[in-house]
């Protein structure tokens, strides 16, 4: 049973630690006099034709940017050097982010402009980091599976936490890992955003899994799964209760979809033995894709979780992993087709890929 | 009057020259014996959950990646060096890629699936290059407004021909700019795709627009230039003819969307004089994103184009010119907010970015 315990930074950002078991002493309080207050200039402004929210963050331009390792944010405190974490030691901690796209406070900062045909809303939400471990250098795939149960954990207590919030429509955990991507902090950590819409790719996915059940009674993304199992050339890897597969239309030249066997809307409604069992196939995925070049793959892994408020029985929970890398040395870049008219082209078959996920084909 | 001279290479594609003036010898044969014939394994299929196709392009993993300069396929076939254009010079030459995510031919190789719940279809349609000029280095911002307007002219007949055919739904001209954005060919250069579909930004922006009109009885782009024009702050330039400004909800750090004052559905309906007035409009666009860092912009611009066969009352042009260029030496990455969600978090705020277009702050 993963304890939690909660506490503030010096600055009055909530900061939680996680940990395997009881009784562990996190009560170190932030000792920095100097850390400003944050605050946020982020809006939610709405494109009326193309009919999509975008934010604008402006004050994110000043974030942290590719520390040296002496400096990392997210290592523990030790020998004087004040982190964002207070303790000398942790096992999984997640904190308000310092540069957040979205907060609570954004109320009272931000104006609210409705004038025809313009439209815009304080960045109403909450960014939190999760930091996967103490340890400055790794990666999530090299923690133990007691250590990625833990973070499910967060992730699950997150969820439910945030998602009791009126203003967060939508909880989305996920991790950004590699340079290529853009991450600017090596240490392994990921990122909760509360956002205070559904995002379009997860509203869409709302929108058709609804009608899909008013139509046929039945579960779209159980269909998929039954589907992908029945053919087989996409399977990945399978345990008692979860399935990885290569979707039929995937996007990115290696792309996963870990999908539990129960119909479940999000991670807090996981029970204890699909958590464990989850821990196991989700370090083994992460490791395929490691497997996958000489250097470390980038990759993007995030939970497609059941808006906060709506949709809920609809919803069948999936992790999504995928990389930008499609050979050694080479990107998948958006451009031009993807960037500017939302149509992705993959130079990689999606039978290609599972093929060798599986190590079936090292060519 | 822009001259036009059709011809084939070797292996079947077809080869279109553009010239500001008629009666110029453009009928220099391909004299390549050994060019395989180009094949296509396109597949379009359909990703019931999220909504939205993807093309699964594998036989361009294999596609020129880089080539020494010497060996540009794009210069003309010069001192016993054949490449893609046989004549020994030209001004605007567009031919059919021979790594194409889309082939009328693929109907003859590509089988169709429809077995529930999965659907792919043969990647019908074409993808043509565009080569802005002969000369290997310099960009479309260098040329003059006379060759701009070849290519103006060579994207109207493109949109024409290409767009009367029924398979083809949307004809999307576009130019990915500078290695950052994965271009690997540096010689100047634009592509232009028709999608056996309407692309989903543009197929959103299509139904937004109608529901509007009907609602109104206005066109929803004329009502935001209208308003962009009024509030100012956003408008980066102006012409008699044409407006840039930078959207209020811009997704990149540096966008600006180019409209014409006239409601025309695409750049077929551009009439003359307001053809020769974009093309000194753009050049300016270009030149301003090149002023903007030390180091040349990575760009994609491209054509929003009323979709081939539907909406074509509705829609109202635009051109569209973005860069992935947040700060000297950083760059925007779309990560999982982006990628995985969908939602746009954008650094810097659009009016911030207009100043700095309007050459008015320079910090």
């Amino acid at each position: 049973m993963t304890s939690r315990q909660t506490t503030r930074l010096a600055d009055g950002r909530e900061l939680i630690y996680f940990d395997a078991a009881p009784g562990i002493d996190r009560t170190t309080p932030d000792r920095r006099t100097d850390l400003p207050a944050t605050s946020t200039t982020s809006q939610v402004r709405w494109d009326p034709l193309f009919h999509t929210h975008t934010v604008i963050a402006d004050h994110r331009q000043t974030r942290t940017y590719r520390p040296p390792a002496d400096l990392c944010p997210l290592c523990p405190s030790r020998n004087g050097m004040q982190t964002e974490i207070p303790a000398p030691d942790y096992e999984v901690a997640v904190f308000e982010n310092r540069f957040p796209a979205f907060s609570l406070q954004a109320a009272e900062t931000v104006p609210i402009v409705t004038e025809a045909p313009f439209r815009s809303a304080p960045g109403l939400g909450r960014c939190e980091v999760v930091c996967f471990t103490s340890e400055h250098t790794g990666s999530f795939s090299s923690l133990t599976p007691r250590q990625a149960r833990t973070v499910i954990d967060a992730w699950a207590d997150r969820t439910q936490d945030l998602g009791s919030r009126p203003s967060i429509a939508y909880v989305f955990c996920f991790e950004n890992r590699g340079e290529e991507i853009g991450v600017t902090l090596t240490h392994p950590h990921g990122q909760i955003y509360g956002y205070p819409f559904i995002p379009p790719r997860f509203f869409n996915a709302a929108q058709t899994s609804r009608r899909y059940r008013q139509r046929t009674g039945d579960c779209l993304q159980c269909v998929l799964l039954r589907a992908e199992l029945a053919e087989g050339k996409r399977i990945v890897a399978t345990s008692e209760r979860w399935v990885a597969y290569v979707p039929f239309a995937a996007r990115w030249p290696y792309e996963v979809r870990i999908v539990p066997l129960a119909h479940v809307p999000d991670l807090s409604a996981v029970g204890d033995a699909e958590r464990a069992d989850l821990a196991d196939m989700y370090l083994d995925v992460l490791r395929r894709f490691d497997g996958l070049f000489d250097t470390p793959t980038p990759y993007i892994a995030s939970w497609q979780q059941a808006p906060s408020h709506d949709h809920r029985d609809d919803w069948h929970l999936a992790a999504e992993v995928l990389t930008i890398r499609r050979a050694p040395g080479k990107l998948k870049h958006l451009a031009g087709s993807e960037s500017a008219a939302a149509v992705w082209i993959n130079d990689v078959s999606p039978e290609t890929a599972a093929a060798r996920l599986r190590g079936e084909d090292s060519s």
